[in-house]
């Protein structure tokens, strides 16, 4: 039971949402796609997953309709992953997250800034904009920067780590510099 | 690796928010305690949750600032568990999850209604009350009332569910008839 991901005869909102995002890792990928995360070895390199966790996962999100395959190559055919529109209705709950481990853990650490892109100003605790009295931004509206205590040094040195140290849309594809095969 | 909960070298808040509140069942104890539910047993009865899991959850829960125990009787002494700060902070995460079940899942069912006790209107997306231009309504003010679609005949029959099938003020203690001993 315990070891299971289903939560039975909980006719509960949020324990269905756990048995689509509750697994380990789940949201972490969920995460990097809004950061603009889309192929297999860069999630792999990013998160420091095992290759078979990933595939689960991904294969879970994409069947939940919160991820969906596009190829982007063929011969061989290969695809990536975007978020899907039940995946961009996850932001409310990554920005939420990432904003109570800033504020909750380890010394409140800001170590990422969300902004609203069209204007400047920061998002604010609920994810708007008062500055243009816009009360949920979409994540394809928000720019995110380095936080002032993000520590470079415990900062993974894979290429998408390194492209996520500079201010970066949510969505738009991470400009990884791939070498030629 | 798979199996660990810590997500070594990401600094994230994401992650780390992870480590604190990604365990299973963890989220659906901070759930219970908006709810009301304070006592051992009521989340033992309500959850249907192994005992080792349930005290290995509200330990690693007390020990993070999510909850603190609170003495109710002596001889025994005896404690129920209540949300503390970093536990109220958690309100957002919670209810956004919740929504996105209620819109993304199953046939979008809505099984709970929140709403602001202060004026009876209805939160907003991003849990705000627009009736009263508040932008971010306190768990201690929301009202939690069965939703349209909640089917009654799935919930289960313990006390702590029959409890929440009438209009219940968040925060406050469910109350759940004792038998006497």
């Amino acid at each position: 039971m315990g070891l299971g991901k289903d939560y039975a005869s909980q006719e509960c909102s949020l324990a269905r949402t756990l048995e689509v995002v509750g697994e380990r890792w789940t949201l972490l990928v969920v995460r990097d796609a809004f950061y603009g995360v889309r192929r297999y070895n860069d999630f792999l390199v990013h998160l420091g997953i095992p290759r078979a966790v990933l595939a689960d996962r991904l294969q879970t999100l994409e069947r939940a309709g919160v991820l969906e395959r596009q190829p982007y190559q063929t011969s061989p055919q290969r695809y990536e992953y975007v978020l899907a529109g039940r995946g961009l209705a996850l932001w409310p709950v990554v920005r939420s997250m990432i904003q109570w481990g800033d504020e909750n853990l380890d010394g409140a650490r800001r170590l990422r800034v969300f902004v609203h892109a069209l204007c400047g100003s920061e998002l604010g605790p609920s994810g708007e904009c008062s500055t243009c009295g816009e009360p949920a931004v979409a994540p394809r509206d928000v720019e995110m920067l380095p936080g002032p205590d993000l520590d470079t040094a415990r900062t993974d040195s894979d290429a998408v780590s390194r492209a996520l140290l500079q201010p970066h849309r949510l969505l738009r594809p991470v400009n990884v510099e791939r070498a030629a095969t």
